[in-house]
């Protein structure tokens, strides 16, 4: 469930953008009259925003955001503003042209958005980027990591709740077998984690703890600075529980020395209209504190005020 | 260019299924009077007929089909009467589950469509299978044919007419020292051919053979007979010249001592919305003989006709 918040009456799409253009205007810029309109308005609505502002002024709301915001903020306002596949399609892109510890990054994207959502992420892709995602993740990537992220980046996976438990078994078999032979690498572990549907790949894993006794992702760290098993993991936390897969990377992101902000930025922002919800009282349980407390002590400013709206909680 | 005709005045679709059902009414079935509306109608019409005929008699047209025909001609009506995505969601299920020289079908299937008939096929295939077309080929295939053929079901590929010659160059190289390694299963030559978009793949095969002196598909006859080497071959002529690779099926089709009427039905059916008018030329061009005259020689009866007629020709 979403934590955005959008008014019972909302100002039209022109209206909203009129207004934008005031927060612009002039010396400085009225921070607060932008977070005010864009982050109470869902993702439709943004997008009727940003049609109604080239439509008035003939200009792109994006550029213009780019040209009156700095830093964190703007940023976590930009993302914002973008259609969700559109800016999963610019993250991916984004995560395709770092080092390699960005790859979690891509199996986030990929792994915990539906089949449809990312099919449109790939076709955002190419209407952004002129490319396929699958071709510059193969092209950017290679060996263990090519042999998973590729079919991750490429899947459409089936979504009915149909369950064949012979299968789940006998894959839950194979997927043990692969791993005492620490063959990760394996073809079939790899055909079996990304072409399956999520409910088949939950009830073979639920098979894994029943029968080999502890959750497959304990049994994945024979090495825990292997940073191929580090994304073997994030890949079946993000298939299987998302939220949980959420609330440690926010947490990781807090914890850090300075804060990870692009990691802060990146769960709100695409987190906000979705699950929020779920992912603040995971957040909550785990670390016995409220996670807009912990971000209003982590961040300042306008980013900090962008971020708790995001979250439904006003600035402390 | 399609080589199916529809009547300048076409009757309503409920008209239509009215007189199909009159075909199929009392002792025997009227063959000619099913061909002459279902042969002249295209897929948007061919679709508001069944949806015509659920309506008015409560039954699904193809069981109705399915009950009254028999033999080739039954599965040419059948698979001509399927909405496109779902008669190729068909036909690569089926091909998923023979031999591996039905290896060569799936190929065409997936490399000759857009990309996004391709993405239709793979939701067709959910809706009728349960399943995604990519988890039953990784299932049904292993080692280097899956290799090749997961990343090829699953593509989505670019589609703009951008080419990149410097990267037409280095990748030409690429599969070039692939193929002097005899390395036809390696990782590099494999994206190359699944991940890039056709015309950037065409750039870079027409530098391969203006820099190593011959196409790609010569250098990749060393053993003739290795199956994995035809698919790679049957790929790549899909990839980029489809019409050549029709040509060759209903070729070896005829040729064949029986006559292979199950690729003869497949292509004329895939292909008389689509490029039959250019696969005509290419065959009378190859084989100094119209492909009408080749087909009506080696079928008879009903499916003669059936298939005579979506080639845009009476029976002789």
């Amino acid at each position: 469930m979403a934590t955005v918040t959008v008014p019972t009456v909302v100002p039209s799409p022109a209206e909203d953008a009129d207004e934008l253009r005031k927060a612009f205007a002039g010396w400085g810029t009225n921070e607060d009259l932008i977070i005010s309109i864009l982050a109470h308005r869902n993702a439709a609505q943004r997008r009727s925003i940003r049609q109604a502002y080239v439509d008035a002024y003939g200009e792109d709301l994006l550029k213009d955001l780019n040209k009156e915001l700095t830093s964190d903020f703007e940023r976590c306002v930009l993302l914002w503003t973008l259609d969700p596949a559109e800016r999963d399609a610019y993250l991916a892109c984004e995560a395709t042209k770092r080092f390699s510890s960005n790859n979690c990054i891509l199996t986030e994207i990929v792994c915990t958005r539906s089949s449809l959502e990312l099919f449109a992420i790939r076709q955002a892709y190419h209407a952004r980027y002129k490319k396929s995602l699958e071709e510059d993740v193969a092209a950017h990537t290679a060996g263990d990591f090519r042999k998973l992220l590729v079919p991750l980046v490429s899947s459409f996976r089936y979504e009915g709740p149909e369950v064949n438990t012979t299968l789940a078994k006998s894959e839950a078999k194979i997927l043990h077998e692969k791993i005492s032979e620490k063959a990760y690498n394996d073809e079939e572990f790899i055909r079996i984690i990304t072409t399956r549907s999520k409910a088949q790949l939950n009830a073979t894993l639920n098979h894994y703890n029943d029968e080999f006794g502890q959750p497959i992702n304990k049994d994945l760290k024979a090495d825990p600075n292997d940073e191929y098993l580090k994304l073997v993991r994030a890949t079946i936390k993000c298939l299987t529980v998302p939220v949980k897969h959420f609330e440690k990377v926010l947490r990781l992101a807090i914890v850090k020395l300075g804060t990870d902000k692009s990691a802060l930025t990146r769960v709100v922002v695409t987190r906000a209209e979705i699950d929020m919800i779920q992912i603040k009282e995971q957040y909550h349980k785990r670390n016995s504190k409220p996670l807009d407390h912990a971000i209003a002590g982590d961040t300042s400013g306008d980013y900090r005020k962008m971020l708790l709206a995001l979250l439904g909680e006003e600035d402390a």
